[in-house]
């Protein structure tokens, strides 16, 4: 990794005072201006892919953008991209960026952070009159979350190849609505040819989504890949029958099947380890009426693992407890995978550039594999991809409660201007190009 | 109860041939005429009450009566009371009926086999040329089964007065459409004032919901009252958290706590004893996510048995579970009671009749509690009542699978006709008057 340092001159130094840096006053109130595009009343965020909420952050975004004469290029699934031109055009881009999307009652900083982080580092350059050897591109990818439209990650997704464009646009919400009518209601359905664009590294910084770094006092997780999951829906299928009048001989209840299952499922940390993680996050149950035996409970099932055989364990645990459950409780039940992710191992000297960033700004570090899914994995697949984490409180993502303190940004800001500066002035030729 | 025999004549024998007698045929085409209106795919109803298909189902039951010449009138909650004039308009009336509404997913016999058994009855008076001493008044009762308004036994309940009018008005829907509004827009908010009615006894006959009837191959349940009932739901408080980032030590998962809860009603069959109904049969959990460890999930939980004493017994178990399962899982608890129906004892002579009626037509009968409640319960409160149960397959009830023979149908249908008159003409004077 010698040669980045050539490139930069800046390496293991921190910044001298004509450096860029990063404003913390005006990337905290980007962050607060841009929770507001779907607040909801317990402070967090209901901002669904391509509903009313995540049209206004776009236009927001393309605004600033547009403010700053970058250049604003959509692509046919609704993937934003800004670029601030390098020193040569003909070189491939530094990638930074998340998604703008939310859970539907997620918090302010889950994908948000990550965006808004790549945006002040393209402010942040600019107002420092820094001229980079290569383009640096903002990106917001649609529907990371994957609450509306199934699957998530569904704009990289296309990009990576591995969903096509005409399925992606296809995909339904829970009203029947396709991906393809909003992007054409919002005016996100761009032409941009994201699929032949060249990048030279990409980074997302995101927030933990754990208690790790919080716990541990360290300012930066340099994350190192994903684990593996597996997703799952269970049909558990009994017979609805009045709840007054059936003795307990009679029952075939599927949600005291589905409830055995729910605990079979939580005793995995025990029964396979403790790096599991297994989560039954959906249940829905029919008729659903309080004086009505359940005749039917459909479940989801979310197991993760950074090791797939691990995984295997727990899926033969669930697959004859299933079999089991249906056997005693006098009920049929179906197990279905609904998604297989290996595990990705992001690029080495791309991660090592985040922890060299951080070590060169005097910011503690810790190398960690990601809990959840992100973009990244897909763009791993075509270019040298990295992420770097910041703490959240109380380790609390997925919720409206989620949280970040304000120096936590702006350190995970400063670390990502300092690496994404250093990629970009890389000198041409360097591998990966 | 010699003195009814006085007032007909027909106490101990068969009817003779001049006697009225059901039209099998029109029972059964009346029955499927009105399981069209609101049927589903499955061969079950979705009636809600005073939904479009209730509505329907309203007026073709008025249109009936009207041809006929049968006195309509609605009162104020839109109880439809269908009257037969007798000899003497003023004496108290026996009344008959049931419900036309159903379940979500309910099934063609619930409730509307006792409103058109009921009017059975009237048409073979009609047919016969039989003038009853007292009129005959059919009842189709206004939200009985509480699916879409709660509470259940809403339009009796007014008349009973355990709830009042404005109150019973003003209860809204999941879309917060009130009673009050549906009845202006199907025309049914009626003036007539049901509670000075007078009954001198009122019969229900009604599907046993139930598998009793059929496994010993009995044609009549004598229903000698209900047992009791309790309602509650269980709030569960706990965290939602990312699924993928959380450690199993971190969780504080409201769905597995929820499910440690469903294994403790499911179980109270053993725990207190074998003539307890207890379940579970709504499950809401938030935010129902995939990926999100549930932070909430709301139970309901409806517990009967015929001795109150045993529901104090299972009740002190669901409470001491859920302060113990919050404790266990660093969750919070709540149980809120939302129903306390004591246990309801039929009208003696009433139940007698019915008894002796299936006597005196052949049929076999056997005593019986109700483990669903119905709105005889309140009519109880104010008159000598009684209910008739007919067996169903299976035992199956509150599915769209619910299904009866049509000899049952008509045996039902006979011993009630045989009862509604021998009461029809007891003497003035007579007891309960």
């Amino acid at each position: 990794m010698a040669t980045i340092s050539a490139g930069s001159g800046t390496n293991d130094d921190a910044p001298g005072p004509s450096d860029p840096r990063i404003d913390p006053d005006r990337l905290l109130a980007t962050l607060s201006r841009f929770a507001t595009f779907g607040a909801t009343d317990g402070g967090g965020l209901n901002r669904l892919s391509l509903g009313d909420a995540d049209g206004q952050a776009r236009d927001e975004l393309c605004a600033i953008a547009r403010r700053r004469g970058y250049r604003v290029e959509v692509d046919p699934i609704g993937n934003i991209f800004i670029t601030r031109p390098g020193l040569d055009e003909t070189l491939p881009v530094v990638l930074v960026g998340s998604h703008l999307d939310s859970q539907p009652f997620g918090g302010r900083y889950d994908g948000a952070y990550g965006v808004l982080a790549g945006l002040e580092v393209l402010l942040s350059l600019d107002d420092a009159g820094v001229r980079t050897r290569r383009p640096v591109t903002l990106v917001d990818w649609t529907n990371e979350e994957g609450a509306r439209f199934s699957p998530g990650l569904l704009g990289s997704g296309v990009v990576a190849g591995t969903i096509s464009l005409a399925d992606a646009q296809a995909r339904t919400d829970a009203d029947g609505i396709t991906v393809g009518q909003e992007l054409d209601r919002l005016g996100y359905r761009g032409a941009f040819d994201s699929s032949s664009l060249a990048v030279h590294r990409s980074f997302e910084t995101h927030i933990e989504q754990g208690p790790v770094l919080e716990r541990t006092g360290t300012d930066i997780g340099v994350v190192n890949g994903v684990q593996a999951i597996r997703w799952f829906d269970v049909l558990v299928q009994g017979q609805d029958r009045h709840a007054g009048t059936t003795a307990h001989s009679d029952r075939q209840d599927a949600l005291v099947a589905a409830a055995r299952l729910i605990d079979v499922v939580d005793q995995m940390a025990d029964t396979v380890d403790e790096d599991l993680r297994a989560t039954v996050g959906e249940i829905r149950v029919q008729p659903n009426s309080r004086n009505v035996i359940p005749g039917r409970a459909v479940l989801s099932i979310d197991l993760r693992h950074p090791d797939p055989a691990r995984l295997d364990q727990a899926e033969e645990q669930l697959r004859r407890a299933a079999a089991e459950v249906g056997e005693q409780r006098g009920v049929r039940t179906e197990v279905h995978q609904v998604l297989e992710m290996p595990p990705t191992a992001f690029d080495a000297e791309t991660t090592d550039l985040i922890r060299r960033a951080a070590a060169s700004l005097g910011r503690s570090a810790m190398e960690m594999s990601s809990g959840a899914g992100h973009d990244s994995m897909n763009v791993a697949s075509r270019a040298p991809a990295s992420m770097l984490f910041i703490p959240c409180v109380d380790g609390l993502s997925h919720t409206q409660a989620e949280d970040i303190h304000d120096e936590w940004a702006v350190n995970g800001a400063s670390v990502l201007l300092t690496a994404v500066r250093w990629a970009a002035d890389e000198p041409a030729g360097h591998s990966p190009e």
